[in-house]
């Protein structure tokens, strides 16, 4: 066995080639929204497929609705080791509005000891990270401790439709002991953090129509229903005067959370610190529930948007047509999204006011997943960011979602770690994303390690 | 004297004359409250100067802070003749969406009987035939039975500030005993109507902020106080079960409407009709009071703008940094305007819960007027007017406001007649604008009419 300090000098040595990957791979703009860069999306893909090649992989692209998965396999560990399936993406967000860009995003840029570009953080830095991990270990020692395959999607970012579908069959190639989706963050970059869960979602899309055309509220107002009332009416009777969602129904199925696991599991948020963070008060959702336990162990309502009338500079005398709103849940384990989806449309409908009418559109849903913090693989990555942090792992849960996630573990029939070392301040999804080069060193180092804890019997 | 025959001849005879000119009119993109458009506006101020001058008037512009105002005067009919200052604008509003124009905006376009153009019905058709009927009359006649002011101004559609701004350095220029907007709609092309009302307005723009920046509706749904949600609960206030406004104090100011006004003041509203030209219901306001009453004798408050987070197609999981809300109230008289923002302003003030600041612009306000339907100016217009379309008049209040008319009035000292052959169906402020060609031909013998009625005794 190595010490930890050799694999920080095998990343040291190779730095350079290291970064002068990880710039190429970040220079294609494969953002899988946009049909003008299928190209690109294509382009990045088969430079994954090279690079996990070159390393010693047997590698094959999967034709997919949308974009191709790249798949790998490195299995000459024997059926004595166990295998572990690595999931990431290697597409990414759109990248407006580009005039935000200190630099621009598709030319990675090193600025005090951070990597700016489009998916530095989320999520091509991280999996960069652990492919290179890969090949230094085949280069060092000639083999991997452990059989790897390898499952890295082009349309994390568009909802995983594309590998979602193909799923059922390619069980055989996905079949792993342990899923480690690399693909998450940690709270603070000295607290090694694994993910034990995350919620599911449901997404709806509702026009109000009071109305053939846009209405002059001299003529018309106190005359007709105006949508903008209608929807603040029946939105307002979303919760209830502590904060709980008042959809009847809606917490029938959330299940408590086990004590053992509260023992384990961090669940902690600081308002002070929230407050200093995000400029919001932590006096949202559910006012007897402590905060912290309001994003990540219960469901949860949010009003995502919500469009009627003029609301620019000045004024305009409107009574809209039509108000649209967008809302989504964040649901929790044992709760089923498209049943709390019919909830929440079944609401709105019985709400809604004679002289409107409601058009209802059921959007995306997708499955959450929670995680026991005892189970192997996350004990190992655990283990592992523990040592290459010096410092004791929390266990957290996290309030997002990543639906493939739970597909892709019931495909490989093992066990799942969810983890990463993005922060929540790397402005994933925002302009200026960025991730510290320590943070892709510690990154590399852990896949290493903990690939050795896991071959240990 | 002579019968309204020949007056419907002397329109007839000079048509085409008509038609030209008020399409040369129509074509002046003057867009009040558009900056590019500066110059347009300009030109069709000196147009509108032009053409008054052409006819006889002593004209001048009156500058303001905006755009200049046309007055113009004749005053030849001598001190035993009543005066009769005429209010109009050249000023329109903005065409978009242009796409759904089907002939420009400004190439005026016949089809079946109907002039097609922005402005045509607002107000350039009807300050026209006002103006060419002037000009018929001193044509035919080399006089005027009564002495004329025009007061045409360039900033209708974007608030009459510049106007406002210089009527008290204008008081004798504007001294008349008959003020005539004709700026006003019938109901029915056939039922002549006189506007003996016009509600006040106030207007406030309001932002809810809750966090520094847009936030992930996963990691922060159920914590961060959606700006959303609080203002729907706000908002959601805003009314009682009985679809009156809850605001403390809204109503305390609201006089009964006379007894004898309500027996010559036409209010009618058929649900039926309603639903046919607007496709909507006259389910909105208060419920307890009859539809017709709602936007006319009665005060509302309208929500006219909601903008917060994302309502574009497809979806996006956000907590918006900041929702705007714009809202508006229509006052009667005996009402203050400025009170009622006041009252608006603090009850959004005292619901807004912790975890929301909120920031409330308090907008232009504007007066209402109510006139008794026996004053002298109402029964000469109405008189002519029924003549013309051989039916009895109706007295109608509209939810409108046109603030300029009661500061005009005081201005000018005189009555007040508030009329026009507009439309409900003209589409002011929306595309494919338009009037009849025949409400033209009877709005130019009305005017040549009442002001020979005005000119007996």
């Amino acid at each position: 066995m190595n010490t930890l300090s050799e694999y920080f000098a095998w990343y040291d040595e190779t730095k350079e080639e290291f970064l002068r990957d990880l710039k190429q791979f970040l220079s294609f703009p494969s953002i899988s929204t946009d049909p003008e860069r299928k190209k690109d999306v294509l382009a990045c893909a088969n430079w994954v497929e090279q690079y996990a090649k070159d390393s010693g992989f047997k590698t094959e692209q999967w034709e997919t609705i949308g974009h191709p998965t790249v798949y790998g396999e490195w299995l000459k560990a024997g059926s004595g080791k166990p295998t572990v399936l690595i999931y990431g993406h290697y597409d990414v967000q759109p990248a407006d509005p580009l005039e935000l860009w200190e630099s621009p995003p598709f030319e990675p840029t090193l600025r005090d000891g951070n990597l700016f570009a489009r998916g530095v953080s989320d999520n091509k830095g991280q999996i960069f990270y652990t492919l290179a991990a890969l090949r230094s270990i085949l280069k060092k020692t000639g083999s991997l401790p452990v059989n790897v395959k390898l499952c890295i999607e082009g349309e994390e970012e568009s909802g995983s439709g594309g590998l979602a579908g193909i799923l059922a069959s390619r069980t055989e190639q996905l079949k792993a002991d342990h899923l480690f989706v690399i693909d998450l963050i940690i709270h603070d970059p000295k607290v090694p953090a694994v993910c034990v869960g995350l919620r599911g979602i449901t997404t709806l899309s509702v026009e109000f129509i009071g109305s053939a055309i846009d209405l002059h509220s001299g003529g018309h107002g106190g005359v007709a229903y105006n949508p903008n009332r209608a929807a603040t009416e029946i939105l307002s009777k979303f919760y209830d005067e502590f904060g709980k969602v008042a959809i009847p129904g809606f917490y029938d199925d959330v299940v408590p959370f086990p004590d053992d696991e509260r023992k384990r599991v961090s669940l902690q948020l600081d308002p002070a610190m929230y407050k200093k963070l995000f400029g919001a008060e932590a006096t949202g959702g559910e006012r007897e529930v402590p905060p912290a336990e309001r994003n990540t162990i219960r469901p949860a309502l949010e009003i995502n948007g919500f469009g009627g009338g003029y609301f620019g500079s000045g004024f305009k005398t409107v009574i809209p047509a039509k108000t649209t709103i967008k809302v989504s849940a964040r649901t929790v384990p044992n709760q089923n999204p498209h049943k709390i989806q019919k909830l929440i449309a079944d609401f709105i409908e019985a709400n809604t006011p004679p002289g409107i009418r409601c058009s209802i559109e059921l959007m995306d849903s997708g499955d959450g997943i929670r995680v026991r913090s005892d189970t192997k693989g996350v004990q190992s990555v655990a283990r592992a960011m523990s040592e290459v942090l010096n410092a004791e792992c929390r266990f957290v849960l996290e309030g997002g979602s990543i639906p493939i996630a739970a597909k892709l573990k019931e495909a490989c029939g093992g066990d799942i770690a969810l983890f990463g070392y993005g922060l929540p301040t790397d402005r994933w999804h925002a302009p200026n994303e960025h991730i510290a080069l320590d943070r892709l060193r510690n990154g590399f180092v852990t896949v290493v390690r903990v690939l050795e804890i896991l071959s240990e019997k």
